[in-house]
């Protein structure tokens, strides 16, 4: 087989076999297909897409160009949750522990990544003592008692990807469904869960600017995950403003923790209500959607996931008292206002722009060497559609620097106050196949 | 400029400046573009092309990659003349004595190559004491002497398109006719001519196989060339079957005098009266083709063109003898005939697996390495459309080993038999602009 007659295929549109595809991601993770070959292709598939057999079987082949890990130990279906990104996401601080409170094994592999913000780990750090660098069989253990715990990412999963992705990244071959969606899931499936659950973001904070495009690569992540048996389901939800009202590590676990408590912003609630009811049904802890989201409600009403948040929280060594005391988290040496400068309504929030404006606080990672201020972000006071007067506070900047005239520059940038505007739709739908 | 930026803009079916075309080509000769972001644009330009305008900035931006050939000191108009490569091909050297025999220059600097058979350099050398290694200042000399000498490939000309062609070769981008329009351009371009003749072939022996994409790619070189001030014509002719009768080196130098004596077989003959009546026009000689034509019949009728060759070949230190005593050229040891084991008509005789079996002689170059035997070859005895009966024999084979059996098997294999059969048509069409 010739990495060059395979190319060609695909450049002519034919189907390649599951041999073939395994011989180029084999021959790539080992150094045997050049980089040239591989862009070539990666090309070729842009132009010619690939079928959902071919995706299904590029996405194993990556999967087995490294380590996979194994979660068989742990009783029950494991469920995974995914988010392709965006800015104040705080799903999986929520929904970790909610859906643990219905005894279901959350067994999450995390890392801290760059960003707007942290990672799920850095955030979790904002909690003085935790941390997760815990062995795999206390991390086994603690999921079997606790039905939840946390673990650094460790091993070498999908190197194919890892090396694909860096080369996509360099010759404009990043924007293409079938290798997208085959790199997520490659990453999600090596992680063991047997089932996956998937945020598919759309709009400006979002690699997907259309509802239409991530409804696509919605499906074919689905259909991928389906196909190789985990089963799959995903909800296309609005990033073009920030989720939530908080985007920052500290301020995220609090938002997390007034969520849990049933106090949370209404749109963070709604969409763990929908990621979480297909989590719970896919464990098969709920005959139907709507079954799933009563039994959340039910938990957060009575408390249970708020306890078992703190139980978390203590089981990995953090000091669980912030969840009833959220002061006890990093502080903010400034908190400085931004004032509305004319009446009207909120058009805009431009989600990754306002995500800038938090990390120039010193909120996220430019590069891997940054560290990142736990405490520092933004609280946004207003939401798209909201009435606004002048003078009224847009967003609270929560500082460890008194002079933040680039970050107001920023927000003033990335928020647009109109005579009218509504509060956008945030989930466009829900793929279950 | 970013190369990411420059393959995503073209991978979206924008036009690029001229600006950035130089950017691409300059930094991929000089190693700054890398090579997997070479081949990713290599295959954006195969599914969205060029403009005529991007095509002829590619090929300028080649020609400026290396050195170029001045030949300003020679005098009058040099036309060139270029064929896209095909099996038994004596264009070239009839061609160049019958329009030097008109007084047009011709300056022609040629190679040795791989192939069936071997460059025009390696056919010269089949006559004793020619050879190719003279100056820079003898070769104009000579050409403006006696209007004709040839003169080795120097000079690192092109080699933005060396290294691009290599690329391409292993990257399933080879296929494209800007692409390959731009490679052969480029070549001609820096070579010095003044005008440009283009003999572009279709057929099994081509590397077009339609005459749709043969004149495609004849139009896309000629709007290069006029583009670019190269005046350039092109002939769109047949090489299903080898051209002529001889293949191989002494047998098509012999071939050669033949058709310079108007004794050459009608194909051969009628192929470089189109060519050259081109030729002659560029070359400011004739107000049309036909008259053109008409010049160039005269000069062999007149014994003008034949002369010529003799001169040409004393001039460069070769027997010119030879050319009344063609049985001075090397010979080979055994004749061995191929005799047609059934009656009909020669249906099918396949281009390049006839070049395959001269090759097998020793008649080509399978390597750099390799070692061309000048005397080898096949003589045709039979063309397409011609009648034949059992034991009629379709092929003479100059061999200097004496078991072919291997010969034998490529050339029954490549000839077909039918109850009827028309001869293929030869110029599918001139392309003037």
């Amino acid at each position: 087989m010739r990495m060059v007659d395979l190319i060609e295929k695909k450049r002519d549109g034919k189907e390649l076999t599951t041999e073939e595809i395994n011989f180029i991601i084999n021959g790539y993770t080992h150094d045997e297909i050049p980089d040239y070959q591989m862009s070539a292709f990666a090309m070729a598939v842009f132009f010619k897409d690939m079928t959902e057999r071919e995706r299904a079987d590029l996405t194993m082949a990556m999967v087995n160009s490294g380590d996979t890990i194994d979660l068989s130990a742990i009783e029950g279906i494991k469920v995974d949750k995914h988010s392709t990104g965006g800015v104040g996401d705080t799903t999986t601080l929520v929904l970790a522990p909610l859906v643990a409170a219905l005894d279901i094994p959350v067994a999450k592999m995390s890392g801290r990544g760059l960003g707007h913000t942290g990672g799920t780990v850095d955030k979790l750090e904002a909690v003085e003592g935790f941390h997760v660098e815990i062995t795999n069989e206390e991390f086994i253990k603690l999921v079997n008692e606790n039905k939840i715990a946390v673990i650094g990412q460790s091993g070498n999963l999908t190197p194919a990807d890892k090396k694909l992705y860096g080369l996509r990244d360099v010759t404009a071959t990043v924007n293409s469904i079938p290798l997208i969606a085959s790199s997520i899931m490659s990453k999600k499936i090596a992680a063991g869960s047997d089932a996956i659950v998937l945020d598919v973001k759309t709009g400006a904070g979002a690699f997907m600017k259309t509802a239409e495009d991530a409804k696509e690569l919605a499906h074919a992540m689905v259909s991928i995950g389906n196909n190789v048996g985990r089963k799959t389901m995903a909800v296309i939800s609005d990033m073009s403003q920030p989720l939530g009202l908080a985007i920052g590590n500290s301020l995220e676990v609090k938002e997390a923790i007034d969520t849990l408590k049933g106090e949370g912003p209404a749109d963070l609630e709604e969409l763990c209500m929908a990621l979480g009811s297909q989590m719970v049904y896919l464990a098969g802890k709920a005959s139907s959607l709507d079954e799933a989201r009563e039994k959340l409600k039910e938990v957060i009403a009575n408390g249970k996931a708020l306890e078992k948040f703190k139980l978390f929280l203590a089981s990995q060594g953090g000091d669980a008292s912030v969840v009833d005391q959220p002061e006890r988290l990093p502080q903010a040496k400034f908190l400085i206002e931004v004032p509305a400068k004319e009446d009207g309504f909120v058009a805009e929030l431009v989600a990754d722009e306002i995500g800038t404006a938090a990390m120039l606080l010193g909120a996220g990672r430019a590069t891997k060497e940054s560290e990142i201020d736990l405490a520092v972000g933004l609280m946004l006071n207003k939401k798209v559609g909201d009435a606004v007067k002048v003078g009224d506070s847009l967003v609270t900047i929560h500082a460890n620097r008194e002079n933040v005239d680039d970050v107001l520059k920023k927000l003033y940038e990335s928020i647009r106050i109109a005579d009218h505007a509504d509060a956008p739709t945030l989930v466009y739908g829900t793929v279950t196949e």
